[in-house]
């Protein structure tokens, strides 16, 4: 099954920061000379992903065929093997899609100028745009349960470099005394989890924005755990 | 397909309190007079359904095959069917054992004698612990969208008064000053994205124990919504 993932695919920490981008670090010049895939085959291959995450979060994985995919798309199941191999290649693009600008995110979470509460806002903000895109619903919706066969693994080590983010973030601020003594990998399984529920309730274009939500969270997450001012 | 299904289960507000009463009311006796099944029947059943329920958590609802059942439980196919009519009956009478005593629980939380938060904190552990046994997994790992097409709704019906009696709580406490002025539904979605996040990570015989994880979450939350002492 692992052959028909890209190569660069499995290296953890993509550092894409658009759909389209990614999609092209994933099928990179291969070392004999074969001619690049144009834009208009990757947006194509965008474009399937994008209505397979869709077809896969709202109905399950499980209920989406390949030729239910290519219904959608009104295109032939013959034509929709050009772009993409099966099911699970799909279904792990569009993870990979997930990813976002995520990884630039987490780096910037580096940055010690700004306190601790401040990036942890920050990243909450970047995490749930990214969740609440066709791509994030797909992977909190469905899950990289049925990717569990694949070798790899880069979807789950991505996710436990986001957990180990946020946790590192706490931990900086218990020791600058920003943060009350707390155990980090709860603090950051309640963010994760508050954030990880959103995508099966929210509705866009209802009266709350994504920033609005994230916001009532950090208001009661941060003066939760900060120190109390001395 | 809501045929197999008794009439009282789809009663809200089951006041179940332990897994073989709760079956027992699944299969309430008919206004024909037929012989009610014994209790060696009803404990077989709830058997059935615990490792239903642990294999859908742990595999899959889509992986689980009713052989695969019958396999685990060294019975034959046929001897099942003597209990269950089919897979989409099991799912939904483990999701109606995970409620356990959560209809108790939502008639205490009325009790204004108790402060809000601390009724909240109350509520957050009875929902917790229903949520980490074998039938409360299932409900979270596996949720209720495979019985989508069945009539009825009760467990969306259930789950929609659980919010609402968090939601009351918080309105409870904002009005009587013990909480500050908040959202009642995002502080309802954060505390159970958090609680529902927990069945896919915990490990029981861990290090935490189910009440210390709630109580770590549940001084986070409420320090977080606490009004400021006067």
């Amino acid at each position: 099954m692992s052959d028909h993932l890209p190569s660069t695919a499995r290296k953890p920490g993509l550092t894409s920061s658009a759909p389209s981008v990614v999609a092209a670090e994933l099928d990179p010049p291969t070392p004999r000379k074969r001619k690049a895939p144009g834009p208009r085959h990757e947006d194509k291959r965008v474009a399937i992903l994008r209505t397979a995450a869709q077809l896969f979060a709202d109905n399950g994985y499980e209920a989406t065929s390949l030729d239910k995919i290519a219904d959608q798309l009104g295109m032939h199941k013959a034509t929709l093997y050009h772009y993409v191999s099966n099911k699970e290649s799909i279904l792990y693009q569009c993870l990979v899609l997930s990813f976002g600008n995520l990884d630039a995110v987490m780096s910037e979470m580096e940055d010690r100028s700004v306190p601790p509460l401040q990036r942890l806002r920050q990243f909450a903000h970047s995490l749930a745009l990214a969740q609440n895109n066709v791509f994030g619903r797909c992977l909190v919706l469905v899950g990289s349960r049925p990717l569990d066969m694949m070798p790899g693994g880069e979807i789950r080590q991505f996710q436990r470099r986001l957990d180990e983010t946020v946790r590192a973030l706490i931990v900086e601020g218990i020791a600058d005394g920003s943060i009350k003594p707390c155990h980090p990998g709860l603090v950051s399984s309640m963010l994760f989890g508050s954030l990880n529920w959103v995508p099966r309730w929210y509705q866009e274009g209802g009266k709350l924005s994504i920033e609005q939500v994230v916001d009532s969270f950090m208001d009661v997450l941060t003066s939760g755990i900060a120190a109390p001012r001395r």
